[in-house]
């Protein structure tokens, strides 16, 4: 059983936050909310969301799964403006989920959960530096590194946090202080990833005010904030790549 | 002898709610404004336009044709700004028609009138339902529904107005009451239509405040607005898909 | 020894103006400022561009000459804000130019400016006609001309600056007296231009209030205007065509 109502706007940064990493995904519902655990399918980046029943207007729900196609999804919340609300509810016989915008009902056919892969295992990494940076300026030295290559290090340099990248001629790199960042744990930190899945999450997380990174020594990457007005809980775990240098 | 000015923003409404049809037209001038009747190139849909002399800032028009291009003449009016006022003459020896908008003038031949199909005769039809909707709250639901088919289905069913389209999995629903709508005449009614002309019309209508919409069952849909600030009457006739089941 | 902080937007606009025809450019530097001549790669047009010391926030330089990619640098800075302040310093052993953006820094390679096409002798013209137009009055006659040719012809008629271009079937015309001008010295003046080339630098003169242009017979013409706020010259020249008629 489920039945709910939440804030458009809400709904697709939620769905978004999921979408950039799969296009199918399993929504485990409790009582107290929703959460979804992905991986990608290269196995390179998975996300983790936790939606609270606080984000919504009106929730109820008993524990099940919905398997739901992420881009058909993102397609019907496209046509709701920024301030409806939106009513979900749970056809369970037919095993459909009716999206309600206004006078508008969309009945969308669930996919079985048991054809999505399952829900990864969240790996315990404890990564020694930690900061914390504007969503904006992450995504900002993030769209720099492309300009000149696939890949880009991360890492804690003293007390100063730096990412870099390294092209055949150019190169770019950003250097933030204490003073510059949120905030900043120094710890010894220098790990290179894909600009493919850091371009998908910093498009994500350049829209939030504060991003938590935790990072380590050729470890994965550990990038975390709030989404849905301070209701949901999303982070991503990225793989390193090996430098071959 | 035709020579007219007339405000940008007019002009290009009134063009593109011909041209969302067909790309060719010939436009009628009487004394008292200019009307066009046009079918599509498959014989499924119907435009019917009156532009009154008053939508014109001046108007001087003896009886005649004009065949435009419609696409030619939208690619103009691109190039106008919203305030401009465009003037129009007719040079009657050289069959070519003077577009001026500051101190631009376009000189545009105009195509031979007998070149172009025919002005349709339109159908007298009594239809027993009829709606006033609002322009965006039919866009919208067209928009939904081509999410999932690429036909939708109008009607009433007693005090309530319909659009239903149906997916292979998936499908859309609107339902209105007469609260929800400007006003609601109850009949039997509902046809199927093709969405891929309910899409060009609903674009055009979904710019209008009230949109009228007369239904039947398994009947052409007629649906009727103002435009050029209520001097202008457009009215499309749409033809009804049979349904196959 | 080279730099110097400059305002992102009056970077911006400096380099499109010769990035409009050519991808790469020599700029030469003296301590009074910057500045760059080109040609296209077809010898129809050229641009000469003077950028002053004043332009800048600071400024230091030494004699030298800078090899650049255009279309490399017009991305970078693609990534600053309007506000931005942009720092830009030469790292003369690696053969660099660092451009540093907030915490960002991107390091370009320089291009080996004996690589480039040498710098052009600007010739020397007595143009007889002499006027003033706003940028937008000139951007919306070449826009409008394109839909008819792919050349223009301008000149002065007694009084009235003009722009022809004729088509097929539709020709377009803009006339334009002192009054309507910003300013006009009259002289005999018809020349013909591709308007692949007028586009170019139409769209850059577009954004600026007051637009030179130097007009003859069958001669080059001469478009010049003021960029970065006034601290910049830009001028083109482009070669007429022949008519071939």
């Amino acid at each position: 059983m489920f039945k709910a109502v939440i804030g458009a706007e809400k709904l697709k940064d939620t769905i978004e936050s999921i979408s950039t990493l799969v296009d199918e995904a399993r929504f485990k519902l409790t009582a107290d909310g929703v959460s979804v655990r992905a991986v990608d399918p290269a196995n390179v980046a998975m996300v983790s969301l936790d939606l609270a029943k606080d984000a919504f207007d009106s929730f109820e729900a008993t524990e099940g799964e919905l398997g739901i196609d992420l881009t058909k999804l993102n397609g019907i919340l496209e046509m709701a403006d920024k301030n409806d609300n939106i009513e979900l509810s749970l056809d369970e016989t037919a095993h459909k989920l009716v999206i309600r915008m206004r006078e508008l009902s969309y009945t969308m056919s669930l996919l079985d959960p048991s054809s999505i892969r399952k829900e990864p295992k969240v790996p315990a990494l404890d990564l020694p530096a930690h900061i914390v940076i504007r969503g904006e300026d992450l995504k900002r030295a993030v769209r720099a590194a492309e300009k000149v290559s696939d890949y880009m290090s991360m890492g804690v340099r003293g007390e100063v946090f730096f990412m870099e990248a390294e092209g055949d001629t150019d190169n770019v790199q950003l250097e933030m202080t204490k003073d510059q960042l949120i905030d900043l744990k120094p710890g010894e930190a220098k790990s290179l990833f894909s600009l493919d899945y850091l371009t998908d999450i910093s498009k994500i997380a350049g829209k939030t005010g504060e991003v938590s990174i935790d990072i380590g020594k050729d470890y994965p990457l550990k990038v975390r904030f709030k989404i849905a007005q301070n209701h949901g809980d999303v982070s991503y775990m990225l793989a390193p790549r090996v430098e071959s240098e």
